[in-house]
């Protein structure tokens, strides 16, 4: 038998489920593996992603299996009581009992669950700080979510100079991109490694308000040999994990990385733009807004026009009609450029994206695309592709 | 040109739309009619209820409609400013500025919107506070959605005695009925009259929270006189209102009867039950909620039985195996009553319906309807009907 505070396993499971569905074709999938041994840990898996969250227990060893973790969780959450206790009864029942409540689960055997992915050789690690994901977050809203160019469904990583890495993001309208300093940096991780957007979620769903930091690590799993079950372990694949604490729970998400080539997306930075606006950002998160609110269904393209010391932020409903909003704004944008357009959501996210007081909007014509920066802040840059109005 | 209190406008905007959907087959029903007029009116319909709020404003009198009053609301209180103005332009187009923003919305002309449904001839009227809406709203949970048995979708009303009406509501499954006394209540309603579940939504939505008392409207409409336009209006069919005022907006929601006949619930309130159980009511909310929980999906039947000093609460899912949890109860159950099983939704609903501190549950045996009441409140009873576990 098995002791555990219930409101710690209850945030483990929580967390280890992140990654289990309730219904699976698989049926272990659907099931959290929980293996007692010094520490009682609870694992759970996709396949592409496997959550381990570990805590202290007392009683004995075991391997077995849990169904169903969030149905286990509001049942022990509603009972009460402050300890649970588990009792794996010959791998075909777990007893379960919290407060009043007692329940004989069905399950499967611990060994039908698949072996771990976990990162044994780690060829590069870093700390990150609540700082340095908050960072890291600003890019993922490019992120494309489209199936055909895969290779756009993750945030791309370079080593830019000295302990500075570049994160980038697009999805081919637009492009963000990210400087930064992770000084306790070690080893070496691939120019354009892809992290996928499914493991970024998960990562930044949990660790995003660390106190402690949390550690990054690129390397190779190790897998059984497959020479023979009672050989050493040998490396398998490349993977990536994030592992920190949580309240006394130490949690870990690893993850596959994306399988493809990026885009050599420094070529469409662009440099060297002839004309300039400068406003508030907050005044021109709320003019689209606005304007994007008297549209029936999607944000369509948001016209702005450039007259003497201001810009006007104007939308065309099909259904509802005109709508206009002018902002304060600092610009040279001469008449012949007459007009800029952008589709409305994505330039809402750019803006939040920017998160300074003030957004620099440089921009040569039309067409071409536009880069749109804080003058406070280097490390950030957004592009955006116009769109026809 | 109208000129009206931004924030007062935005909520009048909220409670009219209530009725009004966003994608309509007839297009008028999109909109909202505004009519300026010594008072500004905002009035939306479905054609089964009317909304209808009214406010102070500003400007000229004139009639002409709003089209997607909720975007509209988005909009302007995006938009911000203490002013909304709105500008009717010849039928087709309306004005609507607020802070720096200005649109031109396409609209419909007023004359298209319906003739509205008010109650004009009132046969029975009484007045709600917010303590009455409550008592109503405990039996609401019993209201049927099953399309068959129409008449069964809403609160069935009839006078007892002196001036307590008495409200039911049942599915066939459970019936939840309460008496309220009414005291300023005047007229004469029908008895059985059947107040209809979406009206009821739209009232208790709103009004639950009300200070100074609704009003309850029962009666005949005044409509157009079907001998000409020019002569006086005649009685329509009959309606039900409920009006009062919320932070300065006069609000009211006019809705039709559900046409049918309640079935006789009296006789299947059961009298002289042999056996008691009596628990406290937090006690099996929790037992019920904790077995429930280990349940994949709809709530399934919830096993009671009655070992002494105690009732055993258990259920069997199919998938996950058996969930039991004791609670402690006086009662007088012999052992060869062995068990009775409820619908575990069912028996939550009513024992959140019941609110006091203990419950007594009454029953003859594992087939016949239960009863379940609050020993120190008789104006509120509920009968269950047992299911087969």
């Amino acid at each position: 038998m098995i002791q555990v505070d219930r409101k710690q396993f209850s945030r483990a499971l929580d967390l280890a489920a992140a990654v289990v569905a309730s219904r699976w074709t698989i049926p272990i999938l659907g099931n959290l593996k929980v293996s007692a041994n010094g520490v009682l840990r609870l694992e759970g898996t996709d396949l592409d992603n496997w959550t381990c969250a570990e805590m202290p227990y007392t009683g004995d060893a075991g391997d077995f299996t849990l169904p169903q973790p969030r149905l286990v969780r509001s049942a022990i959450n509603t009972a009460g009581g402050d300890t649970v206790s588990l009792k794996p009864d010959e791998g075909a029942a777990v007893r379960l009992e919290a407060g009043k409540l007692a329940s004989d689960l069905g399950t499967l055997p611990a060994d039908d669950f698949p072996f771990p992915d976990r990162v044994g050789i780690e060829e590069f690690g870093a700390t990150l700080g609540a700082g340095e994901l908050k960072q890291l977050k600003r890019v993922m809203a490019a992120i494309s979510t489209e199936e055909t160019r895969y290779y756009l469904n993750g945030v791309c990583v370079r080593h830019l100079s000295d302990w500075t890495y570049r994160f980038a993001a697009t999805d081919g309208h637009r492009l963000l991109v990210v400087d930064i300093p992770l000084p306790d940096a070690d080893g070496v991780i691939p120019n354009d490694t892809i992290i996928p957007r499914a493991w970024l979620n998960l990562v930044m769903a949990r660790f995003a308000r660390t106190k402690d930091g949390v550690r990054f690590s690129y390397g190779r799993t190790m897998v059984p040999n497959k020479e023979g079950p009672t050989l050493p372990l040998q490396a398998g694949g490349t993977r990536i994990a994030m592992r920190g604490d949580l309240d006394g729970i130490g949690f870990s998400v690893t993850g596959k990385l994306v399988d493809g080539k990026y885009p050599d997306y420094h070529r469409i930075i662009p440099t060297d733009l002839k004309y300039f606006a400068r406003f508030r950002r907050a005044d021109l998160v709320q003019a689209v807004h606005a304007v994007a609110a008297l549209n029936i269904g999607k944000y369509r393209a948001v016209k702005l026009t450039f007259p003497k010391g201001k810009i006007c932020c104007e939308l065309v409903s099909a259904d509802l009609g005109k709508s206009v909003f002018d902002i304060e704004a600092e610009h040279d944008v001469p008449k012949d450029v007459e007009h800029i357009g952008f589709n409305g959501r994505y330039l809402i996210d750019t803006l939040q994206a920017l998160q300074g007081e003030e957004v620099v909007l440089q921009l040569n014509d039309s067409a071409g695309p536009a880069l749109l920066t804080d003058p406070t802040d280097t490390a950030f840059k957004a592009v955006l592709m116009p769109t026809r109005v």
